[in-house]
């Protein structure tokens, strides 16, 4: 862990679409748990935005994510839809 | 996030295939997330769209997001099948 | 989406088997979904059918979705086995 | 399908074991299920069983088959463990 | 399967620890089902032990043996954490 | 395994950011049963940590295991949120 900042108070998010944007921030920090340093992600980041099999890959790790979070808020059920 | 148009209000569909359309546009939105360039986007998915191997790891992303909105419609099992 | 053919109007299938050829035809209408001309994706069905690396990731595919089909037929328990 | 045989006619086995071998067999029948030439695939599979990505490729495969057959099989737990 | 020895007699374990090893010895279960030879196996166990893809990938399978041994287990539960 | 330390004495965390951290450490442990050797894993490290295909792949590993974990600490649920 790059830093003690407890990007992870909760799993429980208002909405489906805060759950999303919590998947994605959970990749980027599994990345950032492995390549510490800022200044090098943000160059790699540059290569798998431009990569498409790399952004499928991304989108793999953000659809896994979404599971555990939407599982751990009952699918936000309690919720109307549109 | 590319914008703040909310994309996902609830995970439940009314039918099984609605279910299968959440599961595509998911999958596209995550790819947004990263690749927040519409044009680059648009160039891109001309690559993937003829590549065998990202297919297939596309239909992956796709039955990854399906499962989670399945579960959340338990199923569509109050529906009449087929 | 290709057309506006109902190709899941339900998970429900009579047997195991039937439910794992419902994996087999969702996995294929994913990739319809992204690849939707007919006629590039039987060019490119040659393709993945002779790799094997191909295969064993659609095989993967084919198994997700069967994972929640088998959910939602409550894994056909109420059927005498073999 | 390349036949009509029932190789699944349930998810249900008698021990831990035969589930691992099932996982194994609807691993295999979903690659037949692609490339339907028995004797293609018998060439392919020197490739991949010589090649370590395709085992481990393979092994996940079966990994996720395998969760579908042990839940169905409520993880075999009514039999006496060693 | 090379032999019939019975490497899986129950997906029961007393520890989380031996429920990681158990998922280790599984994942190798399969690569050995498909790569009969136990010889190639040794000369292939170089290969993807000194790749670090392969070695990822490897992890990803362990991770999804443990997903279900876990859950059989009940994660454990019952003991009492450190 | 190449030690008989107890990494994993339980799944239980007291927050989801220890939940986070076990996840890393269940992967790095993947690949440390595999590759024994300390040395060549540190070597390695940098050749992953550096390639964004890898970083992604390390990351899905972690959001796997990260399922399993969440489970078992019914994803927190009894905790306050942010």
């Amino acid at each position: 862990m790059e830093s003690t900042e407890n990007y992870l108070p909760s799993l429980i998010t208002k909405t489906p679409l805060e759950g999303r944007e919590l998947a994605v921030k959970l990749a980027r920090k599994s990345i950032a748990a492995i390549q510490t340093d800022g200044e090098i992600r943000k160059k790699l980041r540059d290569q798998y935005a431009n990569d498409t099999s790399q952004l499928i890959a991304s989108a793999h790790v953000i659809a896994t994510e979404f599971q555990t979070i939407a599982k751990a808020n009952d699918y936000w059920k309690t919720m109307k839809g549109s």
